[in-house]
């Protein structure tokens, strides 16, 4: 059996991670296993169903695998025991013994900076995320996250902008992205960055993959930041993880009147980092970090099309922080009913998006 | 010459604070200074100038304070050798030699908590200050704040909600309120708590005298609560000045674009405990906290006068938080040119005031 199907199989032993697979093999190549009777594989403490694995691999199984490879481009696997499984990532306490990745998988020895947060974050939270993540690119750092709605979404659309690179973690197989909101941005991803998943390619997204997925996430990462977390909330548990893997958490903090930055607080004051800005990330990795030019600001599409159109008052009375109507009408010395009819063309071309406060500009920037 | 005189005359003595005026004295009281002759204060270390006090203290001036306690109601000075003298100001390294007090002075045996921030706070930090003062007043702490602008007013006035006690220290002569602005708020502040100067009665405010201020502000108090602070603030001299003398030190964190907090981020980042509500700081003080029935709530005039009047679509539109006017028109169904002429009104009366983001409640709550 090719040494790939090899590897695939040790992912099918039942009950048998890679932590207890190292156990049973010791010094032992895990790959020659196949090669042992029944005897023997006993001796080294495999049951029955294990041994089966060995003996007689479900092929057809395993070649799906290889026929998924094959009808998509950039498609690999990796298994533990290949030489470019990230270093990282083999140091946590539970390491996948897969990862299924779509995209370029060469991303995964980049240095990377995990950003997680609230699926229902504030609007400041992921234009937060958004920047956070263009920065951290601009400096060289692949952003990882989860493919979530809220901050992960931004945080992959963060890096984006600087075309990359970004990798997102699934809960799910590859072939079955979720939410499928993200589809596009999924697209995009694969393009610029990396789609990985310990789980095989047609695996339905199922609640407890996601934690699982977030010691992923952690594990790939120098550091954790979190964005936005309720005071009870899954991206606590991702900062615990990545806490316990020895990993960097660091947190922003809000307006204390904000209950999505509750969490944030509550990890700030059980030692994780406070930041406000990616500077203070990176002088934790003053191994890594580099300056890249910012290519959002070059040949911007958004750009061209404000270039060609007139001053417009109401767009120019609106800042990048939440500004409320009454402050746009005074700035632009138009009546409210002036405004509110400009306001929804500039929502629809793009150029501002509503808050609860008021509108926030969204060209540029970030 | 009268005790009170002599402990006037101690804080005259040229170049000679508490502490070098102890380490001369060692066991000897220093009001037996005063029955020794020339030869004798000599040899303690007193130089020709502070030998003068001793022998030929300044009658008229020790005179005009005696005269300042008799014009005016509740007027007292305490001397660092009276009993009275707040213990934990004692234990700084250098304790004023005298405090000037109008209002009630046994308020400086209470349990303090200091409250310090922004002169040029933001709403947001401004009503955070008044509800932690008030709250804090509620559970049995004494709010010790400076009397100026921004965030040290708005502490001053959320322990005033309820009727105080507050503590008020000035960087001037208590004859010569600063800014201007508060003299209404000091005079509440003498009914129903306490101003204090180590500064004689007629003293001019002037700028050294401030950052002298603050480490009594410090001194008095278990800890120092730091509400929005820039990032070179004085609200942080307060906070290392509290650092140094071993209280704790509280702050409240923000939105990282609000440049008004940076200080605050600063503060934690260098261990300041992060505190979101007003329980933050009472678990550190468990022997102190009480809790007390909030007067605010009985009896308000202005709970009188909305009781007098209809239900009023507008007011019951705006929260506690900023609102935006479109919100407001929005909740209460009316055009945004009858809600803008309703705020107006409601403002007027006081029970609204505007901010950078829209409306704010302003009864009841704070």
């Amino acid at each position: 059996m090719e040494r790939s199907f090899q590897a695939l199989a040790l992912d099918l032993l039942p009950r048998l991670g890679v932590y207890r697979l190292k156990q049973r093999t010791k010094d032992i190549c895990p790959f020659t296993l196949f090669d042992l009777n029944n005897g023997e594989l006993a001796s080294l403490g495999f049951n029955d169903a294990q041994i089966r694995v060995f003996q007689q691999p479900p092929m057809a199984k395993l070649e799906s695998v290889q026929q998924w490879m094959h009808d998509g481009k950039n498609r690999s696997v990796i298994s533990y025991f290949d030489d470019n499984y990230p270093a990282l990532l083999k140091e946590i306490a539970s390491p996948p013994m897969l990862l299924f990745c779509q995209g370029n998988d060469a991303l995964l020895q980049a240095p990377q900076v995990a950003m997680v947060g609230s699926r229902a974050a504030t609007i400041s939270g992921k234009e937060t995320a958004k920047r956070l993540a263009k920065e951290l690119t601009l400096h060289g750092f692949c952003v990882t996250s989860g493919l979530a709605t809220g901050i992960d979404s931004y945080a992959h659309q963060g890096a984006l902008t600087q075309g990359g690179p970004t990798i997102a973690v699934l809960g799910s197989g590859l072939n079955v992205i979720y939410p499928k909101s993200n589809i596009a941005l999924a697209k995009s991803i694969v393009e610029h960055g990396l789609l990985v998943s310990e789980f095989w390619p047609n695996t339905p997204p199922n609640a407890p993959q996601f934690p699982r997925r977030n010691r992923i996430v952690s594990g790939l990462s120098l550091g954790v930041v979190v964005v936005e977390a309720a005071g009870r909330s899954g991206s606590l548990i991702t900062a615990r993880l990545a806490a316990e893997q020895n990993r960097d958490v660091f947190a922003v903090p809000g307006s204390i009147n904000n209950p999505k930055v509750a969490g944030c607080h509550k990890l700030i004051s059980q030692g994780a980092k406070l930041i406000t800005s990616v500077a203070d990330i990176l002088e934790e990795y003053p191994q890594y970090a580099i300056v890249k030019e910012d290519i959002s600001k070059q040949h911007s599409p958004a750009l061209h099309f404000v270039d060609n159109v007139k001053p417009d008052p109401v767009l120019d009375s609106i800042g990048y922080e939440t500004t409320p109507v009454d402050i746009i009408a005074q700035r632009s010395k138009l009546s409210i009913e002036q405004v509110l009819e400009q306001l929804l063309t500039l929502e629809l071309s793009g150029l501002i998006i509503s808050s609860s406060g008021g509108y926030i500009r969204t060209k540029e920037g970030v």
